[in-house]
């Protein structure tokens, strides 16, 4: 129990299970709430509403928006022939933050797991697969992450699109840029060594 | 801009504005919403328009609750003649979580603070001389925060009751139950060797 009232405790208790909130930061959160009731907390409420009335998953690539195909796949500004494929709608976002890169994405919802029991068809690889298959892919460039679970997944999409017809490419692990060698760990150390290039 | 889209981009800022979340922890926050909407986004907008709608200051003490006067100071099985004066409704929480006290709290609204320019009209001091004036309080307990500001109130409020006939005592200072000497800084150290008491 945070208060004498069982409203300010809800709120305090659906606030603590978010991701990086505890039980203490969820009350100073609430506090804050109050205070700022009319420049925080209505608004928050709006849109808490807002997002969960509207927003949808888009049916093509998995990424979140308003309307299903999303803003991506409908721009036409965007290279239509290169897929990029992701584990979650976060690393779509990250990609995107980067500006580095301009065409499709594919979310496919996570990595496959022996150990959490997820299998093939508990991701987004058949709709991945039919994409290719329905033709104009030239690229799929793997960007699930540098773990094992993400590297066995990449390997098993390698595996399910070969003789489609398609380039398949990983985005590349190395050294962090601003990065110091001093302070890297001895796996991405060993691996910036061996994927060297011509300077 | 987070996602391509505004309603997501909203929330994730307005979620960005409370303490303890920043713009990543708020875009993790936004996703985990989404994967739990009906058990986590559709409560928390309702928790929180619930509580942007109902819940009042207490016109007695400060206290947030749904009814004024609350109902810590309606509730006759607590000790009316003992108030506790806090800086903040968080330290009211904190001693009611520690169930050391059943009496009654003023919440103060922060410190005086020549820095900030917090005077003592800003703080809800008057009203806490009214009710020791109004009669029927024994004892007030003083726990604004071991800082120079709330010393300094403590201070305050002291020439302030003097001549009411009311006791004025002030929380302990000293080690933490728990706390190692060899953690602690030299003032709290210093505090508990000037503050021993027969064992």
């Amino acid at each position: 129990m945070t208060s004498h009232n069982a409203q300010i405790d809800a709120l305090v208790s659906l606030l603590s299970k978010l991701p990086g909130l505890g039980p203490r930061s969820a009350r100073r959160a609430v506090l804050a709430l109050i205070k700022k009731r009319e420049s925080l907390m209505h608004p928050l409420a709006r849109a808490l509403d807002d997002v969960a009335r509207n927003i949808v998953v888009c049916g093509t690539c998995g990424n979140l928006d308003t309307v299903s195909p999303c803003t991506i796949c409908t721009d036409r500004r965007r290279d239509q022939s290169i897929i990029c494929v992701v584990e979650e709608v976060a690393d779509l976002w990250a990609l995107d933050r980067a500006q580095g890169f301009s065409g499709q994405y594919h979310v496919l919802g996570g990595v496959l797991s022996a150990l959490d029991g997820v299998r093939p068809e508990d991701l987004n690889i058949k709709t991945l697969i039919e994409r290719v298959e329905s033709g104009g892919i030239k690229e799929v460039i793997l960007a699930t992450n540098a773990t094992v679970d993400g590297q066995t997944t990449a390997h098993y999409i390698t595996d399910r699109l070969a003789g489609l017809g398609v380039t398949i490419t990983a985005i590349a692990h190395g050294v962090p840029v601003g990065g110091e060698l001093d302070y890297l760990d001895d796996g991405t150390i060993a691996q910036a060594m061996r994927a060297r290039k011509p300077f």
